[in-house]
This record gives structure tokens, C-alpha cells and sequence, in this order.
């Protein structure tokens, strides 16, 4: 039997929204700032995934502890002590903070690594061209999305700390954007899923100072142009590239927005083109 | 319809097995002691929940940050701190470290606070006589015992570090011996619930120092007159009390054993009489 466009749309409207919610260091910083939008985060309606990134918490600890934190290109090398702080920062500290405060909102939140019911296997990144230590990069086909999926079927809102683990014994330090980009994608075949990509700016902006410059939507070909303009740079490139993967990986749709703005969905909209 | 002897104990069969683990601090401080615990833990048949003490990490963590470890009676006083402190170490650093080899081991082991899908809620402890800070009593009635029960069915080992919530935004530290307590008495309507306190000693003895001194058996009575003697003392009294109370509460059985001995069962055994 044909399905008339009717039945089609009831068929697509069949399948559930599935909010995933990345908020970024500089929010998890700031506790009225995080508070807030935990808060907003608990009125999204619909079933949620929520991943935090680490913040500088870590820096601080590593510190006060007198552990040197080394880094290249900006980015963070992960070594045997590093590994150590961010595991009881992230996924203690951080996570947990933000589980007790999501239940004091009347949010069932469940605070997972990625080790956790093996949710979120990774492997560990190659020590060439930079040995970046003990840090993984995670297969979107590996997700324990049955899993997932049954929390979240369960009215039980997965909280994601940015650790994973290789399957053989070692946490590994995992960019929060990379999970985010990752759940999203191997939740994408069950849900349509929606991912938020959430921090202190409007969204990508034309000139970084001025929040009144947003980019409303971006496509792949104009996000390239930008990046070799000069105009997109540093850590909103990789964040980029992580949104342009997901929606070109069934992602239903994928948005950059100021953490104050979730329930609006003001941003920068991604367009798969 | 009367039911014979055999019909009756068929019925007692149906009922499973849950083995519920406590896992004292020395052992977790001791990577080897630790390593050869969960290989012997991975071994146990059935589902099982594995609760983890904290050990000596978070008082060199503290001493690390030049936090001072109060305690009172022995007991350590939480303050905003050492709460951090306790957390970080306890829900990230050991908690996801136990999760990681488990999983390597082939157990699918998720790592969960008592804040976690509101597993275990507590009450704050009242300041008077003394004002412990940030401390938790858990109440087994309000356990989320259906979920504690759906990842077992599924499969799943959840172990729980000792770090509850008050469900108002407040984490709380909590007795690891309470906990398991606590969540063998909440699922001893569910399932025949065998409570295991492993730590370094064979069982209680009648000679701290002797481990051939082991005491096989003893009933409350027994375990009165030993504690007016001073033979029993310190921390064993308030594990023996736990045990009583568990299996006043519907606990089938309670060992205090010696980790390595975990697989043969051998310590001593608790009598309900």
C-alpha cells in the first residue's frame, strides 16, 4: 500500500526528538551561569542527553597540586597525573554537582563516563604526529546507544563527563564537543536528534566581540571561506567540523548558541549543503 | 492447594541471588589487593552490586591541598572542602578506576553515586551532639530499588561509591558500610540478598593480631558480650551493627570475610537469633 504525504509526515512525527545538550567549560565556571541554565535545560521538553565540558577547574587543580599542565596547540597533553585530575574533576566533582542539582530540580539525571555500562568506548589516539597521552577519540558505531536509549525511555536524563575509556582498563580524556558529536550521531538512526552546542557567545560570529554579528546559519562551503578569511578560528573550527560531521551523519540538526538561549534556540544554525 | 516440601523450596529457588559487596579501603589503596579482588568479584555468579570504600587517597589529597582532615571520634568531619575533596576522589577518581577494570575484565560495571538516577537518597545528619558537616544517613524505604533491579536484570553491576544527596542540591558523604547495608536490606523483598563486608582482616577475630582466632559464627548476644569485653573495637562495631540490622531487615545472610576469600565465602557469618 502507497503512504499518502499524510501518512508520511505522521510516519517522520512518529519518531521522537532527542535533545543533546553540550555546555561549555566557561559555563560549568560559573556557578549562577550554570545554575541558570540547568535550569533552563530542565524545562527542554522531550527526552535529553546532557555532556559538560571540563572547564578550568582541572587547571587549577593540577596547580594546586604542583602538576605541571602542558599543552600544545592549546590543546591539553594528558599524562598519567593529568589523567588522574580531570577523572576526579570531571566525572566526580563537575558531574556529580550538576547530577544533585538536576534532581533538585525534579530532572532524574544519571552522571555517566563514558566507561560507565560501557557507553562510550574509545581508542586511544596515536602517539604521531603529537602524543597527546591518554586521551581517545570515540566510534559513534561503539555507543551503547540501547542503553542510552533505555534511560532515556525511562524518563532518566544521561549527564556525560568528557572521560571515556579503551575498553582495557584505561580512562581516556575525550574532547566534550567529540562526545556530544558522537551520542548525537549514533542516537541519530532512533531519534531525531538535535544537537545543542551551547557557550558563552551568540553563536559564530563575524567579529568575536560584537554579539550583535551573528551568523544565523552557516553552510559547509561558507564555513570554509570564513576559516580561510580568518573570520572562524581556534576552538570554534574543531566545533565546527565536529557539527558539520554530525549533521552529514543523520543528525537532524545541530545548533551553536549562547547557554542562555537553549529554550529559544537562538544561534548559529548549521545547513547541510 | 497445600503445598508440599519440595513445592516450597522450588518456590525459595525462584527467588535470585543478589550478592551485594562491600569493598573496605585498604584494599582499594593497594593497586595488587585491589586488581586480585575484582578479578574474584568478576567470578562471582548472578547479579551483584559492588559498594567501594574510600581509603587513605582523599586524606592525601587533602594533606596535597593543604586542606586539614578533621575527625572526631575517628569519624572525619566533612566540611565544604573536604565534601570536594570526598567526591572527586571517591565518584570520579577510584569510582570510574573500578569501573574501567571491571569492564576490561568483561563486567559490564557502571559507576553510580547515591545522587545518581536518585539511587540513594539521604537525610543530613542533625549537628547535635556533633556536627559531622556534610554527612548523609541513607533510608533503605526510599532506595530506587526498580532501577538498582532493571541494571542488574540487564545485566549491569552498578558500583556505588559513597557519596549520596540530599535531593534538595547537596551532596552528602556516607558510610560505605551503611550503603551496602542499605541496598541489601532495600532489595531483600526482590531477591535473597547476601551481604559481603570483604576488608584486610579474615573476619572478625578474637585477636586482632591472630587471623587463626577467626570467630566462624556469632549471634548479637555473642557480639554484645565480646564488645563489654574489648575484644571487639573500633571500627568492627559499627560494621557489626550494620550486619545485625541487616538481617533483622530481611538480609538471607551477611559474612565479614577477608577479600581474598570473597569466592569460598570463608569469614564470619552473622546469626539472626
Amino acid at each position: 500500500m502507497m503512504m499518502n504525504n499524510n501518512d508520511k509526515n505522521n510516519r517522520n512525527n512518529n519518531i521522537a526528538k532527542l535533545s543533546i545538550v553540550k555546555i561549555g567549560g566557561n559555563i560549568v565556571d560559573n556557578p549562577k551561569a550554570l545554575e541558570t541554565f540547568l535550569t533552563d535545560f530542565n524545562c527542554l521538553e522531550g527526552p535529553k542527553v546532557l555532556i559538560h565540558g571540563g572547564g578550568a577547574i582541572a587547571s587549577k587543580m593540577s596547580v594546586q597540586l604542583g602538576i605541571e599542565t602542558k599543552k600544545v596547540d592549546g590543546r591539553r597533553i594528558t599524562d598519567a597525573e593529568t589523567l588522574k585530575i580531570v577523572t576526579m574533576v570531571y566525572a566526580g566533582l563537575i558531574n556529580k554537582d550538576i547530577v544533585a542539582s538536576l534532581q533538585k530540580l525534579g530532572c532524574n539525571a544519571i552522571g555517566l563516563s563514558g566507561a560507565d555500562a560501557n557507553c562510550i568506548p574509545s581508542i586511544r589516539r596515536s602517539p604521531e604526529p603529537i602524543d597527546f597521552g591518554f586521551v581517545g577519540d570515540p566510534d559513534p558505531q561503539k555507543v551503547n546507544k540501547d542503553f542510552i536509549s533505555k534511560l532515556v525511555e525511562s524518563d532518566i536524563t544521561p549527564v556525560f563527563c568528557a572521560i571515556t575509556h579503551d575498553g582495557n582498563g584505561t580512562l581516556l580524556n575525550t574532547n566534550a564537543d567529540t562526545i556530544a558529536y558522537t551520542v548525537a550521531t549514533a542516537l541519530s538512526g532512533m531519534y531525531k536528534t538535535v544537537l545543542y552546542y551551547c557557550f558563552e557567545k551568540e553563536g559564530v560570529l563575524m567579529n568575536i566581540d560584537d554579539p550583535e554579528s551573528l551568523i544565523e546559519s552557516i553552510n559547509r562551503d561558507e564555513c570554509d571561506k570564513l576559516i580561510e578569511q580568518g573570520v572562524i578560528a581556534d576552538g570554534m573550527i574543531p566545533k565546527l567540523f565536529n557539527s558539520f560531521n554530525a549533521i552529514s551523519h543523520g543528525v537532524s540538526e545541530v545548533i551553536i548558541l549562547h547557554a542562555k538561549n537553549l529554550l529559544t534556540g537562538k544561534g548559529t544554525v548549521l545547513i547541510n549543503s
